[in-house]
């Protein structure tokens, strides 16, 4: 059986948040050759770069250009390309500029399946900013009359990818995505990520609890690493599921 | 490429339910190949048959068997066999018994998946009652410590079909099935339900409504009819959806 | 412009419940010529009766028997008549034959709206069990085949009154009822319940708290007291409201 | 008895929402005599005109012309007059000056009753965008201290439409307005709608299976067609609905 | 037993909130020798001070400064100090500088509890850009990166007062607090508030209801007011609470 | 300081989940000196006993023996005392008789606070059964017309322990609790639970992981492990938290 190449898309607002939280969906997706495209809205260079801001002398500049290069080095070893729109962190702003910018993206990967944040998370609300932005520049990108170089979008489903503390972002639990096969990928690119070291282990303990579940919900026994994933938009398909 | 054969239990609380809500996942899966079975829970002999009770001299065993035939019919029509538990409607009652019997069945055909009704609508408390009883028969169908003829079952998945008035139940779309090419099936099947033969129409627009919808959310064009479906529990695979 | 005379049932765990929560709503449709019945499950004998028990050699047929009597005299202050089902409280207890002769009740009273409890109150499961009981009897009575000395019902309103602490019990404001010119009548009703008279200035604040808001929300300037009412169905009709 | 002729406000984001989702409530108002103002945000012109930007030629100009024309024709069919802002669509976007604009229509209309979009629609955001603008302007418009032409209103009720896809958007029913009488009215509007005219047949099923839900929830057997509103506020006012 | 002196923010969409709302919570807090700062965003200028609008020749500044007037004495009455930032109402608008200022703020008063205002409240939406700018300041204050005089934050307790209609605003209640001790001062600061004298006996009342509720819920009986607050994020200790 | 000596109540359904879910929770009390009392429904002995039902010639009363031992032990080892009521797991069964034995047990222990189950946990019905039941009872023991040789009780708080899928049982975190110093303790009751072994590393990982959380949430930075719990009634107190 032949399947057809699917585009997915990774909507980040950090660069740390796409290998945290969907570092296993990236690497599956692209170990099965679809193409995979991480934008980044930010650098995560001021908020989530604790161990950076630790080290005496450091500037803006210095941190954005750390982020930029571990996040890079991250999405090339999970099989990904990346973009950096550099739009601000802590907070995040996007600007009309900005705005065309991602809608364009869009247009031109043609997702099949885009990745992004919840929709209300309490501790950042920079999250919520690129879930809103996503949700509109998808739509924008379906507009027959917004004319721009590539053609309208169709319909791609959003996946949300699991916050930090699920149960107070009102996160539940839609897909369980069996990542053992490439879990060992996942950590390679987690490690790439030095200015949040502190949470390898989390997210590798996270990954093997979400795994007991898979089993627990109906999954193969051998599934040991799992990623949760909500789900936006209803299936369309023939399978009941 | 050839897939294991599924098993399919839908789990009705009157025996015509499982033909208005759930005909097209049955005929689908049955036109694969798959096993479905249907455990009525009652007749509907007091609440669902109004055809039935304007006829002069009409009984409640006269009721019984009318939509006994009408139900065997539509399954035999979508390809399912069906089992009457026979408990009573408005308001149906299970007791231990029953309840047991209900535990045994899910064994017997150790489901992949089950539809049934969802946990609260306002209008009709039966649809409540089979929700519980599933979601309870399910867990004791597991434990291996509850010895019978039949070994412990795994963790199928629970759908939900669509309510007759969803936005009052709480229900939100997680599966737009798409059964445009059973869906001549499911309209005979429809038409065997002569006691309520007033809703023939009205799930056929409603099909025709969920299929605009599938297209919408990305589905092929070709698509004309579809069922909606809700999710209990988390999907695991290794797929992106 | 003659107005059809119109039938109001309220469904109440315990004996006070009507007369705090739903006592302007009663003397409001009794005003207007309107049959209005209350439905008292229990005597709340042992769990709403703290002056009672107080009393010295107080015993459980004493405090039905006081109870009684208040909420006798109260629902003739408020211009309503009122059965006693007697079926314990603290826990409140339905069998089937209480059932049936509930579903029978609101067949005599062919009630255009119930008014009863909300369907979570965290501090009185009893609460809880009223409202339950209220919609499958509802269900019930509205059978074809349930056939009784009088004939099934249409599908009437459901309104739930206020509980004593509104926002633990899920429960939003659909209705603030109007009922400054009958609050006198509710007053005097309040009064009656002598078990329980540490509430009538609670609720009695309570009215013009809920009467400032009915002001607020584009009521007249006039009203000074008001009820909160939520709704179970939707409204039909021909009125933007 | 005589009535006070009553003012009723449409707030719309795009110029065909107010035709497809509350033409029934628009012409059921007109019909008696109340005055219904129509306030479109935008012209739909990029985002909801396919069957505009199929034709060969099509400019943005032209498919705006094309598009206030249709809801001109559909608006006078209902019997409302309009306003379009030219907001622009897809995003749209209210600026300080349209913001005082529409504050300054809503005192200038003086509604009764404010129909609008609801607050969550995943599929288009500027639905939402509508939703919250309406309420920020009702809110500025009530302030006694902005001065302006007009005196400060009070506190309208604002209904919400339903949405395309209902269960996605958590929309819940609270009244079903029979539309019955001049459903003919609202066929003809939308059949101005030649840009969308694919909706005709889905809005007139859609019309009927929410009548089927109005007689079973009570209303008159003779309802054929009616249109679901859920509402955001409080009804006040002495009737038990 | 020593305990150490803590640091409390009011953050306040018009200058009357922090009164009506949090003035118990504030005296209670300053009466121990907590420091107390409260932030008003806005005097409420236009949209809240009906009182004053209703005087002939009352100008936007003679409203501001009166209302300044107001807010100092009762900042002063309940033991707090009090900025004004003086950023406009109905609607209030929160730009870039006033961001920046906020959270400099946030930082120079390093709050261990901050209270605000309800997420949403379909009344009032200042109050909902309160809420948000909070949570938005308070993210943008914890980050490392940013860099200003002052150092960053840890995560404080962000508290939600009770709006004026909770059950409209999603407001569940989380504690109760008994603020018996330090009502006269609330009072006190009430009767300051000239512009809105129509809510002291209402927020008098609201405090009595509040402590009967929070007598039923195990306190003390002695209490005989209280305040009602929601809380944002869980509550970090070595107490079953 | 002195502080007055507590007592808590831990309401589990099986004879397990107040070790895994409640076990530093008991033993941080028990270290206090407080009084802690476990009620166990059931044994668990058919569904949560997988690794017995492996060993050849398993019987019931085999299991039950097997885990009343463990639970005593794991009790013992947390400081807690345990009653067993023996009511029989999947499904779960509560009489009248069991019933009040309940209630009269919470009346013995006065407990201030009692942790059970959440209300909804799709996965075990019997969750659910445990969460309604201990609702219901703590109602009835707070009744003053339910004579028993023990007084009535007042209002205790009741907390809900973290379910196995906290996403899927609408679970929000109310209370980290900081279980560092006593987390030996609750490792070694967890290793007395031989039949389910397979969970220690699981609850190992997860306090873990809560541990974080804590600190992330303004905890010390000490906290190393903790156990997450939601809080079902208001705390009523005079301290901001």
């Amino acid at each position: 059986m032949t399947q057809q190449k699917q585009s997915l898309v990774v909507f980040s607002a950090h660069s740390g948040d796409f290998v945290w939280r969907a570092g296993g969906a990236i690497a599956l997706s692209a170990s099965r050759g679809d193409d995979v495209h991480v934008i980044c809205l930010s650098f995560g260079e001021r908020g989530e770069s604790q161990g950076l801001w630790r080290r005496e002398g450091m500037t803006l500049d210095e941190a954005k250009r750390i982020r930029r290069d571990e996040a890079t080095q991250a999405a090339e070893t999970l099989g990904a390309d990346i973009d950096f729109l550099d739009l601000g962190d802590y907070p995040l702003r996007v600007d009309d500029a900005a705005f065309n910018r991602i809608v364009e993206l869009l247009r031109l990967y043609r997702a099949d399946t885009i990745i992004t944040h919840v929709a209300n998370d309490p501790y950042n609300r920079d999250h919520n900013l690129a879930h809103e932005t996503l949700l509109q520049a998808r739509m924008v990108a379906q507009a027959m009359g917004h004319l721009t170089d590539n053609p309208p979008i169709g319909a791609p489903q959003v996946l949300m990818f699991e916050p930090h503390q699920p149960e107070m972002c009102g996160f539940s639990v839609d897909l369980l995505l069996d990542i053992t096969e490439v879990f060992d990928r996942k950590q390679a690119a987690m490690k790439c990520m030095g200015a949040q070291d502190h949470l390898v282990d989390y997210y590798t303990e996270l990954a093997g609890r979400r795994g007991v579940q898979a089993v627990r919900n109906g999954g193969a026994k051998s599934i040991t690493h799992a990623e949760a994933h909500a789900r936006l938009f209803p299936v369309v398909g023939s399978e009941l599921i």
